[in-house]
């Protein structure tokens, strides 16, 4: 199939229902924590994320396209021959809420016709909790469930920061920092759907303790920027030319303003 | 009709599909947020606080039964001739997330034979996010959507701890006492949710940060008790004596042991 044929929606519903059915085949921690190496992105790889990226690589393949997958414990691969076609995949964003049972986990997928930030053209994120579809496509607008996120969004003084990076260690770095600057915080433990959060005006900002990577918010990132948000990898800009790759290069924050993320950006250096 | 022909879990469910239709009917925080008042509770009462209440008031009244209710926004109403068998409900648990949108919020409703935690037969907890339905019976178990909870229960030592109370301050205060006690936090914005995330197994302690009302955890506690698990208000020991009322008298921990819930007591003092 050519690459301009293929329903990049249809297929990530497809992935999201290969990974349905594996929660369901690996109900509890019993199953999902069990710890089977380290993936490219460092973290550790846990059964589940094993199957979930297993899952969706079977669908790409099942394609017949030429395309290149960056994704969180394969690293990168090319199908076919390759090429700037890249696809970006988080399986499992929020692996330890998926092996502990809290439901706030998500798939992430990003579409890019190059190797940049700048290249993504179709981003979607799944919430395995509330089944809430996010969807962005650039120029056509962010979506939730089929419809196009509306006002009122994210408020211009922070009532709620979403902190990922969940360790105690860090919050406990962190969350002093944050005084004066956010009433509350929120720590839920998936990036992805941090930032859907965001473009949806549920929190007001959003930032990750530890250096993010580019697998983490390709998807989410276009719901920010096409609802006219903020967001920066504010030590390593500009964002636009952030590799579509595993290396960890920064922290990244997110608001309703650039002004609002230079903030909180200054809080945490 | 007499008491003991109540059937508790069916007026939860629609109490619940009531409450589902007051969310559909107020959509975003432009609805949800303008506030109405202070609760008896002591938080603001807003719109969606109120008409959740309303709503439960409503559901109560028609079973035209003796019964003294104790609620967030209304404080204590006798219904008939009040007396000894005592509802308590917090329509909305975790009010900032509901007016926000954030899909973490519940409504928790106990029943009890008389005016402390002790007296406490049945627990109902829906979570609006997920649609999960947490039940617990004095002596007969604790259930989500109808199956009993079972192993594997919260961990010996903590990988997960929920904070609640949401506050920037108070987090900035407490996660730097927490270092070494959880590897990880998370501060989800619903203190009823997150006991029942407890009692599941999927966080390993829970901690408010500021003093809780017995309406709060009144129907959470049980499932956790019905566990096995520790709670207690460690700051106005014995839990079972606690009286359901509004009083704000200590902080609450819980967790799967009584040495770990000390040790947690022993960090927050």
């Amino acid at each position: 199939m050519r690459a301009t044929e293929v329903d990049w929606l249809e297929l990530c519903r497809g992935c999201t229902r290969d990974l349905e059915r594996i929660l369901h085949e690996l109900p509890t921690r019993a199953e999902r924590e069990p710890v089977l190496g380290a993936g490219e992105g460092g973290d550790d790889t846990t059964a589940i994320d094993a199957a979930a990226e297993a899952a969706v690589v079977r669908r790409l393949a099942a394609l017949d396209t030429d395309l290149t997958l960056v994704s969180e414990e394969l690293g990168t691969r090319a199908f076919g021959a390759g090429g700037p076609l890249t696809v970006v995949v988080d399986p499992i964003d929020g692996s330890v809420n998926a092996k502990r049972g809290i439901p706030f986990f998500s798939l992430s997928l990003a579409v890019a016709e190059g190797s940049s930030m700048h290249d993504v053209s179709f981003g979607y994120v799944y919430d395995f909790g509330t089944r809430e579809e996010w969807v962005a496509e650039r120029g056509r607008g962010a979506f939730l469930d089929g419809a196009p996120l509306e006002d009122p969004g994210p408020k211009d003084t922070i009532e709620i920061l979403s902190l990922e990076g969940t360790t105690t260690d860090a919050i406990a770095e962190y969350a002093p920092v944050m005084r004066g600057l956010a009433r509350r915080l929120r720590v839920m433990g998936s990036l992805a759907l941090s930032l859907c959060h965001l473009a949806a005006g549920r929190v007001d900002a959003v930032c990750c303790l530890k250096p993010a990577r580019s697998i983490d918010i390709a998807a989410a990132q276009l719901l920010v920027r096409e609802r006219g948000y903020a967001i920066e990898l504010f030590e390593d800009p500009p964002f636009a030319k952030a590799p579509l790759d595993l290396v960890q290069r920064s922290r990244v924050v997110a608001a309703a303003t650039d002004e609002l993320c230079a903030q909180v950006a200054a809080a945490l250096r």
